[in-house]
């Protein structure tokens, strides 16, 4: 009989969240441990599955189960590693076999990718990109982060390291300068940060009207712009527009590359709903070639956002 | 025993040239009919069918032939049409069923794709991409096309029409104006009419000395440009420098998608050699992510470029 289960692991910069998944996408049984506090890669895998065999308990034992995805910053499908990853203390400097020494301590087939294309696979198997074999999905959280998938298959590149969207250059001459060392990147624009950023900069920079002044400008977050926008502050609706507007830009540039049928929105930016997804569409036709304008799918991820990372890593354990 | 031939075609916008391949690609026999003159898609036709015809003689046969690989502006590989191509008198408006009408006049399989898709195929048979399964071909001719191959696989998108990079913007605010009516593309800078545009920007808008104006402005071609340079000619070798450098700083956003092992340039202006190289390579590391710097190859395609377009042409009948 096929093993009915899987296991999806979404390491992020503080926590990992971990569940078990049936073949339909129902989440059993979920758990979380922290992520920055190992001070070692075996610390950090000792921690998890020691946590994954817990919760597996008898009800779902690791022979029931098929494979465990994972999706990590930085993890590279093709080697099976975490590399110099910033954000995980026991993953920052060099090279984490993680699949290795996963499968050694559960006996149980890994695959491992970055967190955007665990995504990906998440929303072809259970979300928005059903039935679709060319899309692009673009994760507008703290950074920007995107999956790309060509005929079926997520795009990894001859490294494994392809689909760093978030990195492409939006403003050529004085961009802003990115966590990656380079400046104009869209990551700096059209992520939760950059929002602040852009709100920051409108602020000091001229003298408008808005609810926005009443907070300490360094504090002000992607929420505080959401909440005045809906609140009718012109300068918070304003900066949606401009973040829509540079996103959509760069949507028409990755359309000219791969053609796909849709682009798919995820993450806490999308919560703008309307706010920012107009500016989208505008820009991104604005900037197709005619044979594209009024063609290509922007569409909002249908995952339910507590499941969706569990889901996308657990999506990549089905085709172990 | 398996037929041992393909017929390659390139259509290009004043000829048509078609060739006669065996699976060493070698082209054996050749030739070329006028491609603009024809009123409908049918006369265009039925002279492409009578020169093949009479190429394949009594020594190649047709039954001998296993396919027909079709390179022309706007050719569609899922749906065999080429729609509404600009510099073609016989498709320029509406759809042509191109591999419908080729079919049935000669009773051979025919595929069709777009020129730059044709040479990707080519240099991964027969050129710089033997052995490869990521790379990325761009042409740098009247205009600036692109072939993506991923896995070993040409990227056709969802509707086949995927690989336009040459589109893809490189100047946001006051870019040049581009035939297909957006401001900015890559092709309005890079391509050989690019450097002519270059070279009469620079003469107007500044007094520095060149052999170039002593030619009239309105007249001068990248031609032109190339041989002042190899003359010493300062301004001459700038344009250059400039040209390399936007399409370095393009090729480090197109890594970022697919990760290519190697960007491959092809068509006239690569005779300009060093000239373009080394500030492509220059401004493509400045541009890219740590992980890639340095790792990504530049190469200029190895394809003898009079056989270039039916080699690449003819490799895709072999898929056939």
């Amino acid at each position: 009989m096929e093993k009915p289960y899987v296991v999806g692991i979404d390491i992020g910069a503080q926590t990992a969240k971990y569940g078990i998944v049936d073949a339909r996408g129902n989440v059993l049984a979920q758990s979380v441990i922290v992520s920055n506090s190992q001070p070692t890669a075996e610390e950090f895998i000792n921690d998890l599955c020691n946590g994954i065999r817990k919760l597996a308990g008898n009800e779902y034992p690791l022979d029931q189960i098929r494979g465990i995805g994972v999706g990590a910053p930085n993890g590279n499908y093709y080697t099976g590693t975490i590399e110099n990853a910033a954000n995980l203390t026991w993953a920052k400097n060099g090279t984490v076999e993680f699949v290795k020494m996963m499968e050694s301590q559960l006996g149980v087939p890994v695959a491992l990718t970055n967190d955007a294309n665990a995504a990906a696979v998440g929303e072809m198997t259970y979300g928005a990109a059903r039935g679709m074999k060319n899309f692009i999905i673009i994760t507008l959280g703290t950074g920007v982060g995107s999956g790309i998938v060509i005929n079926g298959d997520v795009v990894y590149g001859h490294d494994g390291f392809a689909g760093e969207l978030g990195h492409t250059c939006r403003v050529r001459n004085n961009g802003r300068i990115c966590g990656c060392g380079k400046t104009g990147c869209l990551e700096t624009y059209a992520s939760a940060t950059g929002v602040a950023r852009t709100a920051r900069e409108l602020l000091e920079l001229t003298d408008r009207k808005s609810i926005l002044r009443t907070l300490p400008a360094e504090n002000i977050t992607s929420k505080d712009v959401f909440d005045a926008a809906i609140e009718g502050d012109e300068l918070a609706k304003d900066i949606f527009t401009f973040t829509g507007r540079i996103l959509g830009e760069a949507f028409a540039d990755f359309v000219a590359f791969s053609s796909p049928e849709a682009i798919i929105l995820f993450g806490g930016l999308t919560k703008a709903g309307d706010l920012i997804y107009k500016p989208i569409v505008e820009a991104m036709n604005l900037n197709l070639l005619p044979i594209w304008k009024g063609k290509i799918k922007v569409l909002f991820s249908t995952l339910k956002e507590s499941d969706a990372a569990i889901l996308g890593a657990g999506a990549l354990g089905w085709e172990l």
